[in-house]
């Protein structure tokens, strides 16, 4: 998984001039990522409007490369890859090509058929994003410390492999190398199936009355918050890897009927039927309550910030006005008592114009920033072992 | 859905003492907001500890009640409630009772059919909770604000109606009346059944290999997190609102059947195939983009803070150093520049010690927040009209 031995350990590959076709966020992103390392890049994009915000935010040029580009990065959705990876075969001869997207055994698969020269052509994605599209939400500290997974073949040459890796590198993201088939089983998992799921739940809202969608609460608002991406986008990306995201939605259907089949046993049970079949609807909540405990444990394989694995931290819950200067005050007296706060979350009461902020802290750190909060006057609802 | 008119009106009806079955998070703090605002509350648990911790928590007292109560409050799994609630019938004759669990329309039936008295029974639904269980979680100030629904029926008394409205008000919350089968369908839909999508998604996880796992990011985090609730009690809700989550998840089953058969048709079909099944390959991608698009259009009535519609925040990104002090300078210099963040997100980048800190503001205070955080030397990666 890490190229450590065998590739860019004898000195820095060069990489001086990028093409970047594809002024999105990612594309963007990466430009202003390698503008900030000196990297020269050139910007295009069908959307000419966005190759000049590109441009305009510090992300490089839109003038065509004036000499042949070291690399050249697809940052375009997967159905493009390969026809545009063969047209700029035939225009740069000598450079090195990768592309961004989320699905990678289909265009690679494709952009051979056609005849794209492989030896050049290393798969890329970014394990980064943000809701926001476009290059108005490019970030040049995009990628840095995120997974980005290349996917070379056995027709990868060794320079392309190296060059990509120094792209990696000056983006400042954590390079994984993974077969694409790989890539695209994981994403399929951690990625696209869920995006179907929060879909699928909140397309059921689109035909209920308001009195119904007014119960809605942190819970489905939490479940369905990716339901808001781009669909045309996704579409591009579910039909990439649609044979993929169809084994983990087959098995969803399958833990699905399961659980419609126990819950119609369960319908019309009252308790006072238990006597009469009493193994039966114990059967049918031991179903349910498994397919439940099978979602507490994958539920707890999720890895957190800074790619380790899940830390329990502790919440601190503190009452504040919802006005200027609440938060501040509030992290000034949690910064005097030298705690680091690992990550907040804002409560609003609806209706009410008071918050409830939890500060989310290491364990050994929440009964002195609870007591320290204390002293300095804040209502804080925190007790320890709680 | 309002009781203005009818209820409450003529002075505050007599509410002086409370017994709370059942010390859990729920139970917990309504004794808590209970004894704020000066009431008498009595609290029981088949689990002696946590009766002991929510009085040590200042939740009430754990003596038996010397007088009738004036209300008894079950808070307690739907599947307890009606053989409680006969039993504590014929022990406080006078008594009015309702509960607090998110089923509503089973429980009520079943009492009724086994004899409890349901002229004294008004069933209930404080839209509030967290993930932390039990009477350590609890808070005075969980209801604030939030919705909490009645569930009369035409065989309430006036009396009952009045008192639980006293109990809603006393812990600040919204009173919504609505029917026992309004409710169970609301909360099916915006409640059972996004739990039940979150509980399916985590499921995947549980067979899956290391290098799959590690790529997730925070899209399936989201909608998994409810996924952690409790086996056991969600069984119960489940069971409990059996029949009415089935017909969201049918619709869910048949939205997931249109999906994979789309994606089956696209399976294979490569971009150089388009010639020959150009109508099909067009029809499944747009069936695709048609649920995706219903997925974006449901996910947009879900309402935000303070109960209004989501407010589209605009984000203000600045990276900070992921230390203690970071926060509070930065909160002290938005407080300075006069604007209320809204909502705080913190980003950090997994292996690195560099933290990217969105604050949400309001669209029009974010050129000023962003100018302001400049010039007192932040990094701010805002433009306006991002």
């Amino acid at each position: 998984m890490s190229d450590d031995d065998s590739h860019g350990a004898a000195g820095a590959p060069s990489l001086l001039s990028v093409l970047v076709v594809g002024a999105g966020l990612i594309g963007t992103s990466v430009g202003l990522a390698l503008r900030r390392a000196g990297v020269d890049v050139y910007l295009s994009d069908r959307d000419a409007g966005a190759a000049a915000l590109a441009a305009d935010l510090g992300a490089g040029s839109v003038a065509a490369p004036t000499t042949e580009p070291d690399l050249v990065i697809l940052a375009l959705p997967p159905s493009a890859i390969p026809v545009v990876l063969l047209d700029l075969n035939r225009r740069y001869l000598t450079a090195i090509f990768s592309d961004v997207g989320s699905v990678k055994t289909k265009p690679q698969v494709e952009a051979e058929a056609i005849g794209a020269d492989m030896t050049r052509f290393i798969g890329g994605h970014p394990m980064a994003g943000r809701e926001r599209p476009g290059p108005a939400g490019a970030r040049a500290d995009l990628f840095v410390g995120r997974p980005w997974v290349l996917t070379p073949t056995a027709a990868s040459s060794e320079q392309a492999i190296e060059r990509v890796s120094r792209l990696v590198e000056l983006c400042g993201a954590d390079l994984l190398l993974m077969s694409a088939e790989r890539h695209d089983e994981a994403v399929a998992l951690v990625s696209h199936a869920p995006q179907v799921m929060a879909t699928l739940t909140a397309a059921r809202l689109t035909g209920a009355a308001d009195d119904l969608v007014a119960l809605a609460g942190p819970g489905i608002r939490d479940v369905t918050r990716i339901a808001a991406s781009d669909p045309e986008l996704w579409t591009d990306i579910l039909e990439g890897n649609a044979s993929v995201v169809l084994a983990v939605l087959d098995r969803v259907a399958a833990d699905l009927a399961t659980l419609r089949a126990s819950l119609s046993g369960l319908v019309g049970k009252s308790t006072d039927q238990q006597i009469e079949e009493p193994l039966s609807r114990q059967g049918h909540r031991a179903a349910v309550a498994a397919l439940l405990a099978q979602g507490n444990a994958g539920r707890a394989r999720i890895p957190g910030k800074h790619g380790a694995p899940r830390t329990e931290y502790v919440a601190v819950p503190v009452v504040i006005p919802d006005e200027p200067g609440s938060l501040a005050s509030l992290f000034l007296a949690a910064g005097a008592a030298g705690v680091n706060v690992e990550d907040v979350s804002i409560e609003h009461s609806p209706g009410q114009r008071v918050g409830l902020v939890e500060l989310l802290v290491q364990p050994m750190a929440a009964t002195r920033l609870a007591e320290a909060l204390r002293a300095s006057g804040w209502t804080v609802h925190f007790e320890p072992g709680s």
